[in-house]
């Protein structure tokens, strides 16, 4: 069965607890529930840290356990060479490692529009919300399937 | 009912029949068949043309009849200010637009990591095939039923 | 009898039909009658494309009939430089060649503050509406009668 | 009745006195003439200075007596910041801020091609010699009556 | 009663145990001592790591109990958008965020020059050794008393 | 019987005919003429286009036909990736395509030293007048016959 | 007894009195009276100009009367080397100089992120109204009893 | 006796046991045999972290033991100015820092051409696989006995 | 008789006064008496102004008065474009203008490596103390005699 | 009779006899051959250094023979201001001096792409093996008889 | 037997014979005397040239005579592109060269953290003195036995 | 007695006896003569090189010989940090070394602005034809007798 790791980096917890107006009202507890109601004949985990070295662990435990990634690095998208590497592990054993965004960065602030990890992933989904995650998750179901 | 125009940028005609190590063995009238198959509820139609302005004939059509867009502007990407603008009209008019790119532009040449359109785009979805245009098609399916 | 070309760039047939809150709510038909209330003693033309080669032959039609040249490149304005060198024909050609913009393009995003037409146009007029074609009309008036 | 402050920065007081193969026949005085045919139905008043401290106090001045201003800031376009946050205070007043060029910085050096006050100023009017101050006298008075 | 956070990042735990002539000889412990003896009014709690996880939580902690934050990024300073996006979080709550450095990094090695913090903190002290820190802890405590 | 595409890109229908201080003065008509007398056992055919997107469907054509291609992009050559990626497609097809330039491009304004077309060419020759097509035309016959 | 100048570079005598959603709604007078309160056991001095030589000339003031200097540049913080000089002139006679914004500058436009004066001074303080002002004054006051 | 810590950055742990085409087939362990026959006469420890705070904290343990330091700092190389600040504490209390590389990063990614470490460390040996290590090791010891 | 002004900027007349070690030992005044030995034949005077427009005036007077000009912009060196400007019309007036400094500007900060002001002197004489001034004077003396 | 240079730089004796999947099969030897079939009416000579000086030094024997000039300047094209401005006094000489490249500079790492010597050649030749000498010749040749 | 040749690039033979303090006082001879106490079982030669033809053709000569390569490329390794061609035949060969640095150009000037040569040889060894030699013929005559 | 060599680099024999219009009818021998009218008590040598090794060496010599140094170092200005190296031993061992220019290298081509040299250099003379050398030569003897 077709294992997925949907791993978020630094300050996606605070979603939808604090400054809706901002981060909007949904947290990543109503994520999960998204994504259980269209996760069907998959395994999935939701995960979160503001470390990097966690996250470059998860990164391996994908590849030890041939899961797939759906990956939001939040900040560490524009600086993390860490993460850049440790995703190329993940595409170059043949899994599937879809970058999502929740905003649009290339409407937001210059530095947010320069990715270090888009370059090794398998693709990129940014600026559709929790939907990003939705698709990333159907295209990995899809194609593993 | 939901109107969809799926537009595509220069050489993209060229998909399929030529150099299939390079550009894969599908066509964009392989792309019209896996969109008909994910297209139910949704009114659709498929064009492509190298032309600049046609294509931004096209956007301004959308905004006049109410059509969301899925548009992969190829080349245009780098450097169709003319594109860019249009596009923002049909965001601006509240309807969606999704940027998508078959080849992942961000593991390419580096001319190819900088795109004109995204930063008025609703999103982006990169690097997945066809598959990045039926993933924008059920976004916008979802989303505006 | 002097004789002018009022030529636009793409997306500026927009112009009052949508989004007047942003385009503000005056057309091009707004403009063509008020230069029509200037343009005594000259004989001009107004046109709208979005199509960079038609702006180029414009610009040929010109040097032919030794018409002057008010032209808003809008997006073109930042990268065509085709339309930059058939500008050039122009005003080598001893016609005045004004570029008008409707808003002031240094007020806004940084990649409208490089214009590669105006290193070989007459002059520039940008931030004053539609009153920016109306001062390059009085221009070329007074200069050419 | 409209009140303008006609402004110009550094070394514009050489103008048609030495060089006039370089800088034109004309004087400021001949500019003051061919003002004074067209101000009709306005208060105007010319100046010049050198000093970037009294052309900044000559803005506050604008601010204070309501007066709408057409300034040349000459060699100070380029470098400025201090005339740019003066400039700044007469548009946040609601009064019109022209900024004139008597040639096209555009088709000079490359360190002409740079304005740091075009982002506050209300428009730019560059290339037509003295009919650049004229232009904007036209526009000031027309959108001030 | 006002609650302080004074955190401090990477490598600021060797103040004063080593190489005083280049570090100075007092350490965060004499900090403490000098805070000390300007914190009548408040509650505050000094605090330092070299995990940029652990300051990015400390700054969730911070949002959580209503604390204003004095941050020392030390090398964090230059590269970790991961910690300006929790200190965003601060400011966007209405909370009072510091940036304090001992050493003046203008005056320091060019990669020093640059903040990824600053933009998004209410102000900065620089250069003042432990005197930012305290400037800082006066100013807190002045506003929210 | 080896089959030549010569296209050139826009303004250059205006060769000759105006400005010959300036474009010399010789036409396309000219060039004509003179590739006849060199054209022996080549079939070819000279075109020219402003239309940026007439002249990528040139290069489709050529890969239809297996002809080769002399191409002049003229301002094209600066900016349109759409060019590059349909000039790859015909010397990706095993074709050859050499880009001409009848002034050297690296004696002209800067913006004219960077070719985004040459990367995928199968070489350049440049600044030699007509005699560059004619270079061209006498390479191509030989390497193909 | 501690002598301090604290002088303002240009268009700060506006504030207060113009644009208070702007500007703030407090004057220089107001920062006079504030820094009064303060200033027990110091003489000091409010000083405001837009001339940048008559503030250089402060500078060596400073120097020649052994005053410390809190100083806010203002627009001149960003270019004007004459003022970085005469600063230095300031430092190295082993007086304080603390830089000072009303502002953050670092949370404004671009060209502000930027001060030429911060590299030789002694440190900066940023972001907090006239309390910048204030916290330099007790600094200062501290450091020289 | 000499003691030497040999640290390793983000991903290291990978090696040899993964994608062996690309990491090679020798691992970490084959490391530590390899050092172990050459390092006589030292006390040494070979460690791996993707934790950035951890390696920085291995750096101070460094100062604290006066141990030399062998380091691959990996990613880390590229952007972790703390890392930089604690390798800078090694060297300053006199100790050998080697910044060691197992591939040439000069001959991989534009990105890995910089290093923020290396203008703190003692020097630079990279592009010789696992001597790197052994090199740098046979330096410390003859430096140090 | 051939006349000079001896122009120097912003600090100068600190020469000497102040920080012997940093500055040397020497001021205005003993540059004045070395001209002096140095000066027969010509008529010279040495000014000193902190003030931009001042110098600006005192090259309008040296075309005025038919002066050749010995200049030290200091630090207006490198941003005064009005300096700039009103040099161009010393030596578009067939008069000398050197450009001289004290110290080797190249061998000080980034910033001082460039000058606004070089393009338009006849020359520049840097590096040699107030020696640079009188290599200055003679070349003056010599080639105006 | 028409005299031609064919000159080369660095390492390019080295064509043929090593690397001959990375370099082609043929030597410079066969240039000579193939340059022989061509040279009829013409007297050439081929020569090869990897000396800078010497290279320049034919630069000028070319303009006291009055000798036409055909120069692969290899490595020295990227960097030899000193070939530039030996190549400058060839052109100045009314000789023709064509800059010539076996591969295409083009299509390979960045640094290749821009040449210090083709601003001052009469064109370039880059890209068609040794035949980018043999059109050179026959330009030459035709433009010379 | 193993073949080695140790080249040293432009003012190299200064070592040690002039500015002890700058230089230290070992020359090119110490080194020859600490290489050969090294040297057991390998054939090896030291030269030292300011001539970047010599060095050249040195690379060449290793080369044909199968000879490994230590090469101190001095202030060649800053822009010596015909250097860093000749490397790379030495490494295409199959050869090992190992760029050598004595002191560590990172902690040096900004020009000398560029390399054009690191890019193409076997690895990097910098900042150990004439160690960084002998680490290098270590190297080489272990992979080479 | 004082010993000057004077140097200068490639191209400079080609002075005065070709294309005279633009680098004047002067050749090396009347520098020769005008050197020696005022080289009273000093001896001196004038030499030209177009080899950068050769350059080297001279400055080689005039450190062993205790001569100073008048360069003009041409083209190699621009890039020769062999040259820079080399320079920076001759004043490194107190020597003076005057870098001088015939035109004023400011007032030409963009890259004619750096000097990789000046920075190591006592000063530089610029811009006053041979006057350049003559001043560098009075300002040795004056400074050495």
């Amino acid at each position: 069965m077709t294992r997925i790791l949907v791993l978020n980096g630094p300050n996606l917890q605070r979603l939808g607890t604090r400054e809706p107006e901002v981060y909007g009202t949904l947290s990543l507890e109503d994520l999960r529930v998204r994504l259980d109601a269209e996760a069907e004949g998959v395994t999935w985990e939701l995960r979160q840290t503001d470390d990097e070295a966690e996250l470059v662990g998860w990164l391996h435990e994908a590849v030890d356990t041939g899961s797939h990634v759906i990956m939001n690095p939040a900040a560490f998208t524009h600086y993390s060479y860490a993460l850049r590497d440790a995703a190329a592990l993940v595409t170059e054993a043949g899994l599937i490692l879809v970058e999502v965004h929740i905003s649009n960065p290339f409407a937001r602030e210059e530095f947010r529009h320069t990715s270090v990890i888009s370059g090794v992933a398998t693709g990129v989904i940014a600026g559709f919300g929790f939907d990003s995650y939705l698709l990333a998750l159907r295209l990995v179901r899809d194609r593993s399937s």
